[in-house]
């Protein structure tokens, strides 16, 4: 039987995982790809550091472009963007298939790093970038080949999704749910990246680049994170029936002038609680898949944590080995469409708006001016009175139709100069309506 | 640019959409796929029959030998196990790849027809077999390819789903129930292959093979329908906190002497409604599977209809035609375990079991003796009294632990014969507890 060499990048969650699924699962592996997956090294940059894995300790190395140079599959699991990059392109340099997970550096230099692996005939396989477990980029790429995808609506960021289910179930404000969070490790010490929107949004654009056949990269991604989400918005979107999720989309849409682009966009969105995306509790991850012919789907599991991912990463590596052993070309991934990305302002979407107004007649009126002046056309409103007589005030909420982002936000901006209006409470997306 | 010929055999509500994609779509399918996928000619029994298509006529022709002898790609779409079966081994003779949506035949004859692709180095793809436009073989063969898979758990046939998810939220008996499902076009006038649980026995004994890496086939499935589900076993469950749906199971268990084996399985179950098949509505399909590191993951979308079911066609044909113009080997599809099927009476399951009792003293000693006896533990029980005095009646319900099918009925006709018991209302499995 012939034997694979397989080298791993970094021995944090994910990677002792799939080191240790490699030693205890090598018979079964060996079985199912038609040769032994030999672990030849763990490059790590502190060997010595306390580990808490009893993996064999002479695996572990610092030299981490000699490993890759003699290996037949490299398993990326460092994390950001150098000196992952390099070792990357120097595997690929040497002949090597690269597996990795790391979203941050393919939604900041995918096209590069494909471009590369196509030239030297070696696969670049990232199941466990996007959504941890679930199997998402293959269904994609593969089992939709022959369909077209409208769109994508994902909760890919599991930190964020356990911070606003949370808020939804009981009430509490951001920064209380952001605590819990940090406390049970949901959410790391310094949450930016997960709370403003960033790791979302480099799932973003793989999703996109996948679902739409061309590259698109962070660049490309309009993000907003759900720091500004209070538990008044919650209660609010509960009342009417939504739930807030923050949702990578991914959709392809008509601009004014009727070009066709793509929009990719990481926002905190109101959804409809009956769509199936409002069930995805706590830390878990799915992602909604609307199709011409498929109709809509759904991928749901575990978005993160070392086992999840460590299944992801070995899915790639088995399909690999397999690939290996049964000869032939490795498959190009270099996308064939070149549908461009639409400039955040020209997409189209609907805002749920909160305001509070004095109660005075003339004020609905007033706003429905501004509404009908910037060409939006609201869908439905709503209007809460809280107290009596001269001390009564009133909260409108406006649902409104799709209308392009510039027209919404000037709409909001010339609400917000109007007399009659006291604040802008809350300014929110609405999708699956 | 390379021509692959693609031939299809059977025009229906699949078909049709199947050829109008080909069609329409070329252009897009070329640039995915590196080749022009000519459709050949649609080979149908009645090519004057009328049809709700604008099909050219010149495609249609009786002669389905001739038409496969001179394919890259043969779609089978016709159903049923012949001639299909023999149409599809006279396309692998000849050396087509086959993709094909017949569950029937697969689950019936799949072994064989595999070996016969394998031995003649072609593709027999089947995606569209399983959950219509649900890419679930893909992920499980592909994607969780290094991990294990422990559990199964599905809802593949729509009719079955959208009929218990009316009682369930109407009231309504089963026969009313069915009868809407038929004048709404979800369910067949005759609708045994559905309600009685053969169609959903053919995907379970997919799955089950996909999922464990070993052939089996229908024989392999215990197979009880949905006839005999009341509206009184569903408004009980619903006030437990269950919903009961229809699942394909398929689950690695031990036997009573210790020795694994897979338990293939089709019976209505009761599910907690927290569960996430539980929010699977109306005709849809989902399937979830847990696995030993990915953990608990999700599958949905649309299981029937013909631009569905089209669209995971075609993503196999798209795979398929990608891996012609590659070249190199198409792939094995042998499955490489072999873990035995076990017995039903020998798969450990929960039972769910409602009793009408005269409400006397001793009668539930006398009930608890009997499951004692048997071995079977009990983890909940519930009593509901009806009436007073000596006009009482009372109900009881009782959720077991897991014991084997064998241990679980025998306690069931125990209880039967014993005095106090009026009469046994509902026997029901339960799952995802």
């Amino acid at each position: 039987m012939k034997t694979l060499k397989v080298a791993l990048l970094g021995c944090g969650n994910v990677g002792s995982q799939v080191a240790r699924i490699l030693i205890d699962d090598a018979d079964a592996l060996a079985s199912r790809t038609g040769a032994r997956l030999e672990l030849t090294g763990i490059a790590v940059r502190n060997p010595d550091a306390p580990r808490d894995t009893d993996l064999p300790k002479d695996l572990f190395t610092t030299d981490a472009e000699k490993l890759v140079e003699d290996a037949d599959i490299v398993i990326e699991l460092m994390g950001g963007l150098e000196p992952a990059r390099s070792l990357m392109l120097h595997a690929i340099g040497h002949g090597a298939s690269v597996v990795t997970g790391n979203k941050a550096l393919l939604a900041a230099d995918g096209a590069a790093l494909f471009e590369k692996a196509d030239a030297a005939g070696v696969r670049l396989a990232y199941e466990a970038a996007v959504a941890g477990a679930i199997p998402i980029l293959r269904p994609i790429r593969d089992s939709l080949s022959g369909d077209r995808i409208t769109r994508v609506l994902g909760i890919v960021n599991g930190t964020t999704n356990y911070i606003l289910d949370a808020m939804d179930s009981t009430g509490a404000q951001f920064a209380d749910a952001l605590a819990e969070a940090q406390r049970l490790g949901y959410a790391e010490a310094d949450p930016t990246a997960d709370v403003e929107g960033h790791d979302a949004a480099s799932k973003g654009a793989i999703l996109a680049s996948l679902a739409f056949h061309t590259h698109f990269d962070l660049a490309n991604v309009s993000c907003e994170g759900i720091s500004a989400v209070t538990a008044e918005d919650i209660a609010a979107a509960k009342e009417a029936g939504f739930v807030i999720k923050l949702l990578a989309i991914a959709e392809k849409l008509q601009d004014d002038d009727g070009a066709e682009g793509v929009s990719v966009r990481v926002h905190p969105t109101l959804l409809p609680r009956t769509h199936p995306l409002a069930a995805v509790h706590g830390a878990f991850n799915a992602v909604f898949v609307e199709a011409e012919n498929a109709g809509e789907l759904m991928f749901y599991g575990q978005g993160a944590g070392g086992a999840p991912t460590a299944s992801a990463v070995m899915g790639d590596v088995v399909s690999t080995a397999r690939r290996l052993v049964l000869g032939g070309p490795l498959g190009a991934e270099t996308p064939t469409g070149h549908v461009p990305a639409l400039p955040f302002e020209k997409v189209t979407t609907s805002y749920s708006i909160g305001l509070q107004v004095t109660d005075q007649p003339g004020v609905l009126a007033a706003v429905a001016r501004v509404f009908a002046e910037h060409g939006v056309s609201i869908e439905t409103m709503r209007q809460t009175i809280h107290g009596e007589g001269g001390q009564a005030a009133a909260e409108l909420r406006f649902v409104t139709h799709r209308a392009t982002e510039a027209a919404l936000a000037a709409t909001v901006e010339a609400i917000r100069g109007l007399d009659v209006i006291n604040s802008v409470t809350s300014v929110l997306r609405v999708e699956g309506v």
